[in-house]
């Protein structure tokens, strides 16, 4: 079982990586230094089928006890009102300065919950167990908490890290196969952005990857989040070179916007964008065309889409640029590659995007 | 002008207090490194009519363009509803991550203005300039952002620090007797938990204080501040140290809760809640008889209340105390003093304390 630490001073914290490690988050979170009593699970309905009762039963073996609450599964759960239901049982179930919330689930459980742990009662303990791809070698660490606003995806949020990240890679076994290869995209984004060896290891090892093998998992899961963890350490709240973590999440963002969050999942979103990124990338930062084929190939490999859809024409797709977080001033910050395994921050006019998208 | 710097970490910052400082806001906020361009200015109606002109014609000088955000005034403001209304209306006048929020009131604009502020994509750059006693000696500092939630004050919010503090002395001269009165609660709380020399300068300076002297006040202001400052430096997020500025506080916010947050000014409540726990500070902590009527003198001679007023007798009071946020399993953790200018913090079942209190 690989374990280490995230250096955030006062925000430290342990990350596990292993499998089997559901039946251990209680063990886990007591050795932590949280404290035992009431404390709650955030699940969705899709996970607490499968693994709920395990999560429950952890924890109160370790002396938890843990009150449950379900949300409907879906990107449309980062919302508002969901979050004020979360507040309304987090009252009503009695918890205190001193419970943990327990986040089980995706990306969406994560930042819904991880959301609520920041801001009930001006901060709670908040244990992440990520039960998705995405989740386990993205989401989970990072501090990122929110909710969608207005259309835009966490407008509203915290930067709030967790007191604990597990990532169980075997409950990763039930995941539906689309959103397995969703979450490729976000580790073929590491080796992207920063260890062109770990794209040459994915394309190596993709049959076992596809094949869900829980030792090829587990170290491609804990390889991902030392490099989360080591771009996180060096600024913890997106002063600048955490932005490199958003390569290909600007088109992705946009994409997923235009089509109301509702015909890509995030990781196929990303996978378009990261395409588009490297294309840009061809054009004004150096990355030649046979890396851009490369990355473009093993995209396609992991079974992920690459073809910018015909939505990009349209104003929503533009407006949704534009109101990406990342806009400062007139144009985009956009991450682009100087070569494979190598990012740079460039600002890009609406027209230089739109140009090389159309 | 006195001017020093909270260190915390990343999160440290510079404090300004003087007279005639409101007209400097822009160029101070500059000199602290904040973007120009689009920012926000909330405040409430009352403070607008006075210090709304000079403070947008302040940050207009300095190259920000304020979009202003008007709420009503009054303790009702701190709500989720009037913080979605910020939210819409940040959205609407394009903020953007490097936009700078302006809190331009006392408490309840504080509180509101850095919990939007804290997460507003994210969190975006803050800074406090409290026009009240109690925001200039208290509340801007520290970090504490919030808004009540079904009766419960400060219920949900952020540890979140200001970029920037900036208190303006000059300020204080047109608060009405009440609401200037209500601060010296919170001034004198300093003295009694940590420093008992500022006690007697305060019994000494009375009649300037009350007179609103410009530089006695500022001399007070800095002093609390300071005090406030290394305590907060050395327990950010309220792990125990910090705990100690809730002196008075326990029985404080239960008694604006009781009485719903409409008969007592924050301060108020405060200055019985400090006479009580002084008298139960006598009881278990070893105060002097002769120390818990210096306090008690002090307090009347300000012009602040003293006596418990019957709704302590009720169940609202009762549960108001138990929902406080500092309630941890059994009891309620209460702030004593074993003499003046010294607290520690003891665990009280509520028998013992409602004893005290009936």
């Amino acid at each position: 079982m690989p374990s280490f630490r995230v250096e955030l001073g006062a925000n430290s914290h342990s990350v596990h990586v292993g499998s089997s490690m559901l039946e251990k988050i209680g063990e886990l979170s007591r050795k932590a230094g949280l404290a035992a009593g009431p404390c709650a699970i955030i699940t969705d309905e899709n996970v607490a089928r499968l693994y709920l009762e395990p999560a429950r039963e952890a924890l109160l073996q370790a002396g938890f006890k843990p009150l449950v609450i379900e949300i409907a599964a879906g990107e449309a759960s980062k919302s508002l009102p969901t979050l004020h239901q979360i507040y309304d049982r987090l009252i009503e179930g009695g918890l205190n300065r001193r419970s943990s919330i327990f986040a089980l689930g995706g990306g969406v459980v994560g930042d819904l919950a991880g959301f609520a742990a920041a801001t009930f009662l001006r901060g709670v303990p908040l244990v992440q167990v990520p039960t998705t791809v995405v989740g386990q070698v993205d989401s989970a660490l990072g501090g990122k908490t929110g909710v969608n606003y207005r259309e835009v995806k966490n407008l509203l949020g915290a930067f709030y890290q967790p007191r604990l990240v597990i990532a169980d890679v075997s409950l990763l076994a039930s995941l539906p196969e689309r959103e397995f290869r969703e979450g490729l995209a976000e580790v073929i984004k590491y080796g992207a952005i920063m260890d062109e060896p770990m794209l040459s290891k994915i394309e190596d090892q993709m049959p076992s990857i596809l094949g869900r093998n829980e030792s090829v998992l587990e170290a491609l899961v804990d390889r991902s989040l030392r490099h989360k963890a080591s771009v996180v350490e060096r600024d913890e709240r997106e002063g600048n070179l955490r932005a490199i973590l958003n390569f290909g999440h600007t088109v992705g963002h946009a994409l997923e916007a235009a089509t109301n969050f509702s015909h890509f999942l995030h990781g196929e979103a990303v996978a378009i964008g990261m395409v588009a990124a490297a294309g840009i990338s061809a054009r004004f930062a150096g990355l030649s065309a046979q890396e851009e084929r490369r990355l473009h190939k093993l995209i396609t490999k992991a079974g992920l889409p690459t073809e910018l859809p015909a939505v990009v024409k349209t104003e929503e797709f533009t407006r949704a640029l534009g109101l990406d977080k990342k806009r400062a001033g007139n144009g985009v910050e956009f991450i682009l590659l100087s070569r494979l395994g190598a990012a740079v921050t460039s600002k890009l006019g609406f027209e230089e995007i739109m140009a090389q998208l159309g």
